[in-house]
């Protein structure tokens, strides 16, 4: 046996070792030390968020009243590529992190495609999303500068589950304000943010004031993500030692979620390969922004040419057809004004089960860099979803959230646009959730109770008619 | 720095390191390539199974109208202690195998004790629990001799679930008979089969003799698993090329379920520990076996002596006050009769939250050692189950399957016992599921709505009385 013939004979086996791998696996060493924050990276920055009483840009110090001072140095910070992730944290990422990373080969086989597919699966996490890589810093902050309480809302509830899971980690008190519908239609949801400890209060409620008036007017009400923000957010700027905390849109949050491309970044590296597209499904940008940022940053330095698709609900398509201007983040006007691509903040989505996605605006950084062509955006119609997140469970195992189906569905068109093209694109999604709690989703599908929502462009336009393009 | 000094920062480096472990994680080539069998290495061999019609010792022949062949000769195997993993099935075990080995730091932490807490998280799975270690071969062995059609039935839905992925998996179809009160009180897990794409049928139904005959009687009767059983089997028999599978008690189930307790083993020694005590939650025995032979080897070859702890539910305590004899493992006497402890294959347990423990019997393994005092068993209350979930969730944050509360339990009634007695055992536990899709439950115990049941002496008597004792 020559020396070449050892060397073909190694690297063979090396191809048969890789071939066979199921997940990239990092050990917890390798939770990433630090977030990533595209903001020093982009071409063009975002422009500022605005107070709304003064329309001047916002100050860190505007926000203190609402987020603990460090969310909100981060919301503002600029400069810093890197921000360290605090050591408390980081042990906490443990109890789920890393996650893996995954070759979807059963789903490949089932396409029949020449793309390979990965994905990262951040439905591991306790609550079953990637919700906890926020709540955890959120909730972190809030308890180093003394906070007892914290408020938020939520809709579908991952969210709310994740805060109220961070809150008893570090022992504080949570008031969730969850959209009257989700408290009556997702019991489940309700019962694990009350198991962590968490008041789940169903929204529009009689505790606040914006509460009260909305149910004096309209009894039969069955509340709003609008509604419930109002509610969170009075009740914590009218409590002592009380924050609010967000779990989407902002650039803090975005930040936080970007271990999940840093870790994924090491996982590709040691499948041996790298990303042409990256895809995320797109409700407010915190998951998208998660998997997209670290390989965006190889973008943004010419060294790659990945394609990135954020994929939201066609019922809800403000990355494709929403208006880039200053709008605000709810539906009352409470919030800053935030530069975004916004279907108006009054745009009453249809009621699909990706209650996640059912969202009017994109982030300010998510909707610069779609505005500058940076990244790309997918509509993806409720019934493709089911089908995708079908196909999906069936060939991976795993039943996605309604909202990661969107993400699945984006890869599968590539993926069969890949084998018409014949071409063999590395496709990397995230799967942001898995859909266990939403089987009564599923159950409608299979019923053939579910439709597809199209949103007349009239809609848009009577939405959208006071905004100011920018 | 002299040489020492080095050596002694190497030591306290590692130390440090050591204890900011949270999970032991094994790579994919880690994953056991053989189940181990531990009939070969016990003192006295469990009574041979009997045909119920001859009362003659079962032959392997015997079981093929029922299982598949391999399954049978597996179930019989008194002679080899290592059963070779098939590629296939270790490939699909990469799914979600090797599941984490986690420090309960959190946990240890809430109860302030000297005890060192592991569990082996086998939720990870997409199912959500450890059955789909058996459902894989299972349909494996089915797939492999052209077998086309499965059936089986299910209580809570954990073994349905999983069998319909494995059977998904290899292109099987199945029939699952659902006990009809879980048919209609846990429409998520029938969910879960459905989109996997097994057909779900409420048990008792008219599609067999056997649920026309409880129908036509019994109008509405709402089912047991015992009726399940009847009408899966007989569609197995009366049905070409369709074999009958089982989610626990039997020998073959117990085999696969030992990648549990392989992995473990290999992650409690980069944990540098092995455990003094070892526990899980038991039904019929497939989780308990998985964790537990493994380690149990070593106690039988003499080269160490933990306790073994079977954690069962008061209200169906076949370990600790059942009967030692022969008994039928359905209701209905259609099965060969068991040597196992058993509570009279009539008996009725309360409808408590953890309907994976309500089983009348112990698998003839089990029920040998026991008798032979070479393992432990312990009555837990539903409610104290309950709280030690609750306790579990917000410390580790995994909200666990009502089934696996009960190994939590005992769990802490060591720790406890520890704390009291100064000691500082190594305990290791099975979490063999997550709680996620019986939030039903957890939220009857959060409204004070679940009670404890005392099984009465003269119950167990009563449902005795005809059992011969060995």
């Amino acid at each position: 046996m020559t020396l070449c013939h050892i060397f073909v004979y190694i690297c063979e086996f090396k191809t048969k070792t890789m071939e066979q791998s199921k997940k990239y696996l990092l050990s917890e060493k390798d939770i990433p030390t630090a977030w990533f924050n595209i903001i020093p990276s982009m071409p063009v920055k975002p422009r500022p968020m605005l107070n709304p009483a003064t329309h001047k840009p916002l100050t860190v110090e505007d926000l203190y009243p609402l987020f603990s001072e460090e969310a909100s140095r981060q919301e503002l910070n600029f400069t810093d590529s890197w921000i360290e992730i605090p050591e408390q944290v980081r042990d906490l990422y443990k109890i789920w992190r890393p996650t893996p990373l995954v070759r979807a080969r059963g789903l490949e086989k089932m396409l029949d495609t020449t793309a390979k597919i990965y994905f990262k699966n951040e439905s591991v996490s306790p609550v079953g999303s990637h919700k906890l890589n926020s709540a955890i810093p959120q909730a972190y902050y809030c308890k180093k500068q003394g906070v007892t309480n914290v408020t938020t809302e939520t809709g579908a509830g991952q969210w709310g589950a994740a805060l109220s899971l961070a809150s008893r980690m570090f022992g504080l008190e949570l008031a969730v304000y969850m959209v009257k519908i989700s408290y009556n239609q997702k019991p489940y949801r309700r019962s694990i943010m009350q198991t962590y400890g968490a008041e789940v209060i169903a929204s529009p409620s009689m505790s606040t004031k914006a509460g009260r008036k909305i149910i004096t007017e309209h009894p039969n009400y069955q509340g709003s993500l609008g509604t419930a923000i109002s509610e969170a957010v009075e009740l914590a700027v009218s409590t002592p030692n009380c924050k609010y905390a967000l779990g989407s849109v902002l650039n803090h949050v975005a930040l936080h979620q970007t271990v999940i491309g840093l870790e994924a970044e090491k996982q590709m590296e040691m499948a041996g390969d790298y990303p042409d597209i990256v895809i995320g499904c797109f409700g407010g940008g915190s998951n998208f922004s998660g998997i997209a940022f670290p390989f965006l940053r190889h973008n943004l330095s010419g060294e790659r040419s990945t394609e990135f698709i954020a994929a939201e609900p066609a019922s809800c398509p403000k990355l494709t057809r929403g208006v880039f201007s200053y709008d605000f983040g709810d539906e009352a006007g409470y919030t800053p004004l935030i530069p975004m691509l916004s279907l108006g903040h009054n745009f009453s989505p249809a009621n699909i089960h990706a209650g996640g996605l059912r969202y009017h605006g994109a982030g300010s950084v998510v909707s610069q860099l779609k505005n500058d062509g940076l990244i790309d955006a997918v509509d993806i119609p409720q019934l493709e979803s089911f089908e995708a997140a079908t196909l999906f469970a069936k060939s991976e195992g795993i039943i996605p959230a309604p909202e990661s189906a969107h993400a699945i569905a984006a890869a599968i068109r590539e993926a069969r646009k890949a084998k018409e093209a014949g071409t063999s694109p590395v496709i990397l999604f995230n799967l942001s959730g898995h859909g266990l709690i939403d089987m009564t989703a599923y159950d409608r599908f299979l019923a053939g109770d579910l439709a597809n929502y199209e949103v007349p462009d009239n809609e848009i336009t009577d939405n959208t008619r006071d905004l100011e393009k920018l």
